[in-house]
C-alpha cells in the first residue's frame, strides 16, 4: 500500500502512552499495577441482572439513538433537578469519550481553536487534533489551579471551545466553587462553549460537587456511568447542554455510534439506583493512605477527586522515572508527558486493591529515596 | 447560546431521513412496518448465554482497543483462511459504522474526494462530508450495476477511496464476480483506497459471497455481526486490511470509541460458532415472495443479498409515493431520496414476519393500481 494513503491527522497524534505502559507491564511476572483508569470495585448486582434480562428479553436491537426512553428521562429529570434549565437536552452516548467526539464534531472547525489545561486527559488534545482544530493549552501546574487571568489572556477570536474536567484526570484535582464560577462566567461573557467533562463526578471526597453548569446554562455537559458503576467496557455515556447542541450531537450520532449498546442501556438505568456510596468511600480512605504514606518523599497536591494523584517525580523526567519503576520495581505507573507538554510528573491510580496500594508504596519509597539503590 | 457555535458540518448532514418514517410511523395503530434495516429473529441462544456470562462473571470493565484476543484471533483466521494475505491484520469495532468512521478518519483529508455509489448507504456521504472530504457519485441507475468506465471517470488526482457495498443497502444488490474483479483491479491499478463493506455478506441467496479483497489485497473490509447474528444493538463490527491502516485505525479508536462493548464481544465469540443458515433460508424465501408477488406491478431488480427490494415508484416522486403508501396504507417504506441523489425508488426491508410482508404487498399492489384509490 501507498504510505500517502494515510490521512495527515494520524501524524498528529499518537498510540496512548498508557497503551505503552500496558505493554511494558505485560511481560511481568507480578507487577505493581497503579496505572488503570478503571474502578476495581464490581459493577452492582441489579445493575448486571437488568443487562442480562435485556439480553435475554431481546433487547439486542438498535435503540433510539438518542437512547432508551426511560434512561434518557430519569438522567434528564435528575440533571434539571440539579440545574433547573427546562431547555436543557440529554443524549444517551456510546461511553463519555463518544460524547467528546460528538461534542467536538458539532461545534468545531477545522481551524478552530480548543483550550486545554495542562496536565489534560489524553482524549482531549488527540481528538481535537484529529478533527482539524488547534490546541492552546493552559498550563496549570504546580498547583493545578485555574488562574482566570491565564485563560482570558489564551482566549482569541478563532477559539471555540474550553475543556474543563472536575475531578480531573490525571491531577484528581477539584477546582474549588470560586474557580468554577469564575471559568463558567468568563466562557459566558467571551461566547466561548464551555465543555464539562464530569464522568469522575461521583468520585468527590472533600465536598459536594459543583458543576459549571450552574453558572452558565450554556454548558455542554459530557458524563457516563463507567467509572461511577464500574462499567467502563460498557460504553454508557451521556451529555447534556442548550437544545441545540444537543440536537446536532444527535444528528452525528445516526452516522457514526448509532446508539449507546442497547441491553446495557437497561442495566444502567438499573444502576441509577444503586447505593454507591461504600466504593466511594472507600476510594477517599485509598486516597488518604496514599498521600498520608507519600507526601513526606513526594511534592504532591492532594486531590479532592478522581482515582489518581499526580507527584512531582523526585529525580529525572516522567519517563526515566517511570522506565525504572516498571524495571526495578516492577510499579506501573504513567509518566506525565503522556497527560502533559511537561514530563516532571507520573500519575498513579489507586483504583486498586489496598494490598497492590501497600506494594506500591513501598516501590515508591525505595524509589524516592535512593535512586538505583 | 449562539448561532455561530455550530460546526459548519452539522449544515452538511441532515436528520436521517430513515427516522423521519420512523417519526411518521409513531402515530399509527397498526403499522404495516417494512422500513426496518435490522433483522427480525433473535440473537443465537448461545451467544446470549456467553454475554450473560461474561457480564456475571465481571467482564464490564475497559478491552483491549482491538478487542478480547479469542475473538479478533477468530476472525483474523477465518479471513486468512478466506483470503490468505498474511499481511492483512484485524480489529474489532464499535460497530461497522464504528469501523467505517475509523477508516475515513484514518484515510481521508478534508478536500480529498471519496466515490459512493448511487445508491447508497445513508452514512458514506454524510460521513464523508461530516469530515470535511467531497462525494463524487457515480450514478448506478436503472440497473444497479457497476459501470467500470463511469468509476474510472470519477477518479481524479483528489480521490482517496472509494466505498463498495456487497450486498448493497439499499439496493440488495450483489455485483457479478466480473464487476468486483474489475473494480477491485481498477483501484489497484489507480493507487486508489477500496473499502467493501460487508456487513451484509450472510445475506447472500444465490451464489457465495466474494469480497473484493480477494483481487486488491490493500481493500479494507468493514463488517460486522449485526446483521447476521440479529444483535445491532450490540455495536459489535470489525475491520480488516493491510496491517498499516488497521495500525492507524486502532490508534484513532483508543481516542474515540475506546473499546466495543467488552462483555458482548464474548457473546460475539460463542456467536462465530452458531448455524445461521435457517435464518439465511427463511430471508431467501421473503424475498422470493415479495418479488414474486410484486414484479408485475413494480419495476424492480431482483436483488441478489440483504433484506432489501429498491423498486421505482409507479407514480409521482418517491417522498410523494410513500406518504400516501403511510397515510392510506399505515405501509412503513423509505423513499429513495434518503439513499440517493434521485427521488424515483424506494426501499422495502423483508426483514419482517410474512404476515407483514403479506399485508405489505396488499398494499403495494393498491397503491400501485389506482392512485388514491
Amino acid at each position: 500500500m501507498s504510505e500517502h494513503w494515510l490521512a495527515d491527522r494520524t501524524r498528529l497524534i499518537d498510540t496512548s502512552g498508557i497503551r505503552k505502559v500496558f505493554e511494558l507491564g505485560a511481560r511481568l511476572a507480578d507487577p505493581i499495577n497503579l496505572s488503570i483508569g478503571q474502578p476495581d470495585f464490581p459493577a452492582p448486582v441489579e445493575m448486571q441482572r437488568a443487562a442480562v434480562e435485556a439480553i435475554q428479553q431481546g433487547r439486542n436491537g438498535y435503540s433510539l439513538s438518542q437512547g432508551i426512553p426511560p434512561l434518557r428521562e430519569s438522567l434528564l429529570a435528575e440533571v434539571r433537578r440539579e440545574l433547573g434549565q427546562p431547555d436543557r437536552d440529554l443524549l444517551i452516548t456510546s461511553g463519555t469519550s463518544g460524547g467528546l467526539m460528538l461534542a467536538l464534531l458539532a461545534l468545531v472547525n477545522p481551524g478552530e481553536e480548543v483550550i486545554v489545561f495542562d496536565p489534560y486527559f489524553v482524549m482531549y488534545d488527540s481528538l481535537a487534533l484529529a478533527i482539524g482544530a488547534r490546541v492552546v493549552y493552559v498550563d496549570t501546574y504546580p498547583d493545578f489551579r485555574i488562574d482566570l487571568n491565564k485563560v482570558e489572556s489564551a482566549i482569541s477570536s478563532r477559539t471555540k471551545l474550553i475543556v474543563f474536567n472536575s475531578p480531573a484526570n490525571p491531577t484528581g484535582g477539584v477546582p474549588s466553587d470560586v474557580e468554577v464560577q469564575g471559568l463558567a462566567e468568563l466562557a459566558q461573557r467571551k461566547g466561548v462553549v464551555l465543555l464539562s467533562d464530569e464522568i469522575y463526578r461521583a468520585f468527590c471526597y472533600d465536598r459536594p460537587f459543583v458543576s459549571p453548569a450552574r453558572f452558565n446554562p450554556h454548558t455542554l455537559v459530557i458524563d457516563g456511568m463507567s467509572k461511577s458503576h464500574g462499567v467502563p467496557g460498557w460504553r454508557l455515556g451521556f451529555a447534556h447542554g442548550p437544545a441545540p447542541i444537543i440536537r446536532e450531537m444527535l444528528k452525528l450520532q445516526q452516522y457514526s455510534f448509532v446508539c449507546a449498546p442497547h441491553p446495557l442501556q437497561w442495566g444502567g438505568l438499573a444502576g441509577l439506583k444503586a447505593d454507591l456510596r461504600c466504593h466511594i468511600d472507600a476510594y477517599r480512605s485509598k486516597r488518604d493512605r496514599l498521600v498520608a504514606a507519600l507526601r513526606d518523599d513526594y511534592e504532591l497536591v492532594v486531590p479532592g477527586g478522581a482515582f489518581y494523584l499526580f507527584p512531582k517525580t523526585p529525580w529525572g523526567t516522567a519517563e526515566e522515572f517511570v522506565h525504572e519503576a516498571i524495571d526495578r520495581h516492577q510499579l506501573l505507573i504513567i509518566p506525565g508527558n503522556v497527560f502533559s507538554r511537561k514530563d516532571t510528573h507520573f500519575r498513579i491510580s489507586y483504583a486498586a486493591a489496598d494490598a497492590t496500594i501497600d506494594r506500591g508504596i513501598e516501590a515508591l519509597r525505595k524509589l524516592a529515596r535512593g535512586r538505583r539503590s
